[in-house]
């Protein structure tokens, strides 16, 4: 029993990792390292204090490691990730490193399989485990000097310093070598992955002699043989064609049972002429460059990658060859500084509309722009079929499944920054509805069923409690649906892709649930809080399925004649919703206002969150599942999220009275979870703990908090961190009519500020401690919002309103 | 997913099946063979009426197969099964078959082990899954004509009849060979296992050269190359020894993962003298005999097998090969006569009074006896460190697991007609207590855990939501405790090893429950309807665990001051425990007088039962499990199983009022079922149901009702069948101060008796269609029972008394 306790904990995490190889003789580190943390780390933060464990420069524009940090080199690997939403990087050692790392690469939407084996097999179960594949080590790279190979954990090496400019998202590492031989050698590594062209990574090498004249030899390579460390800790590439011509060189695998093709090709240039010499190990491809270094003088040594995919399940090994040739031979001529400069190019357009600037707290400063950059990096609606993994582009653990955090949480910042990205979120959601189509029938429901976790729009949630119950995940997507119109107004979306959804959901909710003498509700579910499962009418869940028949509904009453009418609801199904939403069951204390979780809630043995004792912690690891499960102890906000998500719908009163009754019962598993409590506490008048919720948001990876984010960075959390500022300090509303705000100021802080985009205005928003003083550009005509509950007419000059 | 699909539905069974290899063409038959029918028996049985699958005759006390059925082959197996509690052989061909067969050999006990494989692990779950190997095929035999070989599948055979003597449980089967040469053979096998000795088995095997003279060549072996065909479908025994010597020859094995070890020997003898000639191939040892036949001249070849197990894990290989080698040379002087002789001096014991009969009904009397049959053969006493399977020694299905159907079901049987084996099957549990506490530790409680299914006391239940949630198997064995001494008043027993488990089991229910402020309750569990999960206070395991409280207060009390005082609780644990039992959550709606089966249970979506489409059957392959979670449709009495435990507590109106709300929501997937509705059928006025539930509770097996007989036979159902008749049609009940009886004559029906066991008196009970006759032979002084609620006493001269 004892070897498998590693395996233990969040389904989402644990899976069946397998120890990486060197570090099996320090097992517990590791576990200490890839287990859930973030109970122990609210209940710490909010309750005993928690401890940062920072060691990176603070600074406004960049992350900075001054000296190296080998016992974080996992945490820095997640940290220094690079990714344009199309491919992604690690921050690894790409000329190889004996000590601990995961040198991951990979391709939003591409990835592989494994069976989920049940230990009893029932109907309706998922069997296919998916998973975002490491993919190829493009950076592959060797350096040789005197016959010593370059490696951080063995050799000698001066002056570390590695910075990633988040103003251009541009990783330089740079140190100077001193050999076994007395040489010193100074070595600058330069990396980015273009915003410009999806398709391209670039690598600069530079290396400068200190104290010598003499022979380098450099590797560059593309290495197909990467380790998925997390799922049978071996490689699922097989490789399909190789080629060396006169421009580049080129390699293609497969993923071993997607059968995606991916195609890699790379060429050199540089500032010196080496010897070259081609090589083709196993699934290692490369050329061998020596360089006669002189003294003093720097050799700059360019690498452009092409890297094509279609992530085409079973795809045309041809065309994917043909498609990736075709785009090398495009870009044959481009040149690693003009690269650079598109690239930059793109993210100061960015960063013009994205940047919340914060006065008087220089870390949350940073940490916000870590939380815009790598949130831009993982998605900025570059294509429809890409979502956002819980860990992004940087890491394994989740698989690179996307989950209703994609709706709830990471789709109102791309509403207000970036509302074509916010559709193409949408859009993954309808080109996936026919996998949500056939899981509903398997499920023995009608319409579509959205899955707990994806990534081809299948079900890949092993744990059947969790992902067959947890219905108002297709829920959230359909609040997506109704968010984002009810903010872009996109006539267009909501009355094609988006009301396809919508009518699929109402199906699957019209089967799923059942009626009763007092009304319709949906029996045996699990709601946001994962710590009671197989519950009945959940208020969450149910409230979401009425809000979603109503809003179909109405939809369908406003479609245009254009719309095929084939597919739309005759009016008997829509008169069955229709009394489905008028008699939905939602559970409510007439008395206190507060809303019953799920029926029977109140009734659950009450246990003191305080009270369970330090050692117990990580508590999947301690409890049973039916000592979890069985108190009202909740794991993330259930009751408060709909109190969040529909907002207007709730007198202040209400939420307080929610807010009081749940706030102590809550033990924030999820780092989801403090955000919503947050900005409920700030709407609430409660400031301090508005404050305290806040308090690790914008850094919970820059300063390790979780301990384990040498797993990947927690990108869905990092939304959360937009919103908490957002919604929570500025206290904006978006579920009303009228876009809303009340804003507070931080403790600590002197001034923040940033800029929201709302139907085709640019919408400027400046906190200082007396006043919110509120701008506006772009189609401004008619564009009013309330603040602090009255209506304000916005125009280019700002127009100060004091705090309240 | 397809392929998965013969793997779903109920967890007991539906276990790592592999095809057999000769049905590999034919896998929907198998499916079909081997998936739980029960659900869907039971619903055309009660509702649309079902067809028996009847092919045996009609005898009152022998099993009788005229004409080979090969179509039946695996059905005649499973029936014709001799055991012996020790050891048990299904009714297969020994001498070879190509045909369908599970040449299944058990020794009670004797287990092997494979890893429950989690798709995600978590703390608590179960790792272990232990199962009756298949093990030595004792019987091997071969035999050669003209260089055929003997197989009923394919070879030509006339006037094949095969009998079981259920008066001594003797297996013959004889049939003429008719060879490619002409030749006639005819051919009798005998065999049974001894009660007696019961390490003894026998085999018999007469030859008669019917047209010829000449040569027929016999293999007689022990073959530990058994395949056990549910679990990985291989062979789990790895050869230790294998001894030839001038009286026996010797073979020992071990079990691949308990390290169980089997020793069999065997020696022959024979009315003719044959060439002998040992044989040893892989894990196959024997002797190959030559006999020269003449025409007309029966030649007898008798075989008499010694297998001993210690049944120790991890055991001592030379003490077996020893204590085996010291035991078969013990009975190196037995003959075949003298032991057929010993066996069947036993069985005439034991039928003098365990035998029901039955007049009017020749079916149901043939079927109640091989109950009686099957349920001795499985177990009587034999051996405290043995329990019962839900398939006995006859099948592999179910595991050879022990569930709680042993205290609920089997023990009453023993209670009134072997004492000292419902004693044994307590001890069971006293010797498995170091294994229920080691669980109740691993579930975060403290005392003892008893497991929802085992072999060896460890939890072997692959599913959590049942093994971890259905704590009411705990309360089982208390009321089994409580039940075996308020019929017996055995005292010893009671203040020694039945106090040690119930003190444990009380702590482990005053850990694992919970207060609020109405009262102390069970959350998160599951009770003995497996239709709903993860419900909390459910009626059945609060009411079991309230009695076991105030019984082990109430035994410490009074224990003798002999006792070991170091193990009794002190005054502040008994304290907690009366408030516990004092405060106890019992829901139950006050105006209509039904207990709620759990809470939350009234309120949830009604389903007529009735309106489940036959195509949806079996349930478990075509609903999910949230689909037949959800509904107030049950699988098996709950409420109405604890208003059959404790009768004398419930008023009849309390008893009409429950089973009229609950019998519409049952739907009888477990083939317990039935019979408790019977029982309180008949003891609410409802004879035609009660009939109606009965019909097929005797001849379940004989007439393979549930179409799954091949797999083995339904032993502790057949407890149930001895339940329906005492308890249901003779109205016994023996919760109260007096046993007591209120006998009705099921219809068609024209006298039925029994006898029972009790405080040492027998207790003779003839009911006619006017009257019920009782009389008491034994300690009869002070000896009086209730009939129709006034008090007779009991004297050797029988007493009739009208019925009601």
């Amino acid at each position: 029993m004892c070897c498998l306790k590693w395996q233990m904990h969040d389904h989402k995490k644990a899976r069946i990792y397998r120890l990486p190889k060197t570090n099996i003789n320090r097992a517990e580190e590791v576990v200490d390292r890839f287990v859930c943390h973030e109970f122990e780390r609210h209940r710490k933060q909010l309750h005993m204090g928690k401890r940062r464990d920072k060691y990176l420069d603070t600074n406004p524009w960049a992350i900075i490691e001054t000296g190296f940090h080998p016992g974080k080199s996992l945490v820095s690997e997640s940290i220094f990730s690079v990714a344009n939403e199309y491919m992604g990087v690690r921050g690894y050692f790409e000329e190889g490193y004996s000590g601990d790392r995961l040198p991951g690469s990979y391709f939003n939407g591409v990835w592989s399989e494994t069976d989920i084996r049940h230990a009893v097999m029932y109907k309706g179960l998922a069997t296919s485990w998916t998973f975002m594949v490491n993919a190829v080590d493009w950076l592959f790279t060797r350096i040789r000097l005197d016959g010593e190979t370059l490696d951080l954990a063995t050799c000698e090496c001066t002056e570390f310093r590695r910075t990633l400019d988040m103003m251009n998202g541009l990783y330089t590492r740079e140190f100077t070598w001193l050999t076994k031989t007395g040489k010193q050698l100074s070595i600058c590594f330069t990396r980015f992955v273009s915003m410009a062209t999806p398709n391209l990574g670039t690598q600069k090498i530079s290396l400068k002699a200190l104290n010598f004249d003499g022979i380098v030899e450099i590797d560059a390579g593309l290495d197909f043989s990467n380790i998925h460390q997390t799922i049978e800790q071996r490689n699922h590439w097989c490789i399909e064609r190789q080629l060396f011509d006169t421009s580049c060189t080129s390699i293609m695998a497969k993923a071993e049972r997607s059968h995606i093709y991916l195609y890699s090709s790379f060429r050199l240039a540089y500032d010196a002429v080496p010897e070259e010499e081609n090589f083709s190990h196993g699934k290692l491809i490369g050329k061998k460059l020596t360089f006669q270094l002189e003294e003093d003088k720097t050799v700059n040594v360019y690498k452009l990658v092409l890297n094509h995919t279609d992530k085409k399940a079973n795809g045309d090994p041809l065309k994917v060859w043909e498609q990736g040739s075709a785009l090398a031979k495009k870009q044959e001529h481009l040149t690693y500084d003009q690269a650079l400069l598109d690239h930059t190019r793109h993210w100061n357009k960015v960063w013009d509309d994205l940047d919340i600037e914060i006065e008087g707290d220089a870390d949350n400063q940073q940490g916000i722009r870590f939380c815009l950059f790598q949130l831009y990096q993982t998605n900025h609606g570059q294509d429809g079929s890409n979502n956002i993994g819980a860990k992004g582009l940087t890491g394994e653990i989740y698989s690179g499944h996307t989950f209703w955090d994609t709706e709830a949480y990471c789709l109102p910042f791309y509403l207000f920054t970036n509302p074509p990205a916010a559709r193409n979120m949408l859009l993954f959601r309808h080109k996936t509805l026919g996998q949500a189509k056939e899981w509903s029938l398997e499920q023995n429901c009608r319409g579509a069923c959205y899955p707990m976790e994806t990534i081809d729009g299948r079900e890949s949630c092993p744990v059947w409690w969790h992902g067959n119950l947890e219905i108002h995940v297709s829920g959230a997507v359909g609040y997506g649906i109704w968010h984002y119109y009810t903010v872009s107004g996109d006539n267009a979306f909501l009355y094609n892709e988006g009301l396809d959804v919508l009518i699929e959901i109402c199906r699957f909710y019209a089967s799923r649930g059942n009626w009763r003498k007092d009304g319709y509700g949906f029996y045996g579910v699990m709601g946001p809080d994962e710590f009671h499962t197989f519950i009945n009418n959940n208020y969450y869940t149910n409230l979401l399925a009425k809000k979603i028949f109503l809003f179909t509904i109405d939809t369908i009453e406003r479609v245009p004649k254009t719309r095929d009418k084939n597919t739309i609801p005759d009016a008997s199904e829509l008169a069955e919703w229709k009394k489905m939403a008028g008699d939905m069951i939602l559970p409510r204390d007439e008395k206190t206002g507060v809303y019953e979780q799920h029926e029977g809630y109140f009734l659950l043995p009450h246990i003191d969150i305080h009270s369970i004792s330090k050692e117990e912690f990580p508590l999947y690891h301690h409890w049973t599942l039916p000592r979890i499960y069985r108190y009202d102890m909740i794991k993330q906000p259930d009751v408060l999220m709909a109190l969040f998500l529909f907002s207007n719908d709730y007198s202040p009163e209400e939420k307080k009275a929610n807010y009081d009754f749940y706030e102590p019962r809550c033990i924030h598993e999820s780092s989801l979870s403090p955000s919503i409590h947050s900005i409920i506490a700030a709407e609430t008048g409660n400031q301090q703990q508005a404050a305290s919720f806040f308090k690790y948001a914008t850094r919970l990876d820059l300063d390790n908090y979780n301990r384990n984010t040498g797993e990947g960075l927690h990108i869905t959390s990092m939304a959360a961190a937009w919103l908490n500022i957002v919604y929570g300090f500025a206290g904006m509303r978006s579920d009303g009519g009228i876009l809303s705000f009340a804003p507070t100021m931080p403790p600590g802080w002197t001034k923040y500020s940033f800029s929201i985009l709302y139907r085709g205005a640019r919408i400027k928003v400046v906190v200082t401690p007396e006043k919110a003083v509120f701008s506006a550009a772009g189609q401004i005509d008619e564009l009013a919002v309330s603040v602090y509950h009255s209506r304000v007419k916005l125009t280019e000059t700002p127009q100060g309103i004091n705090l309240q």
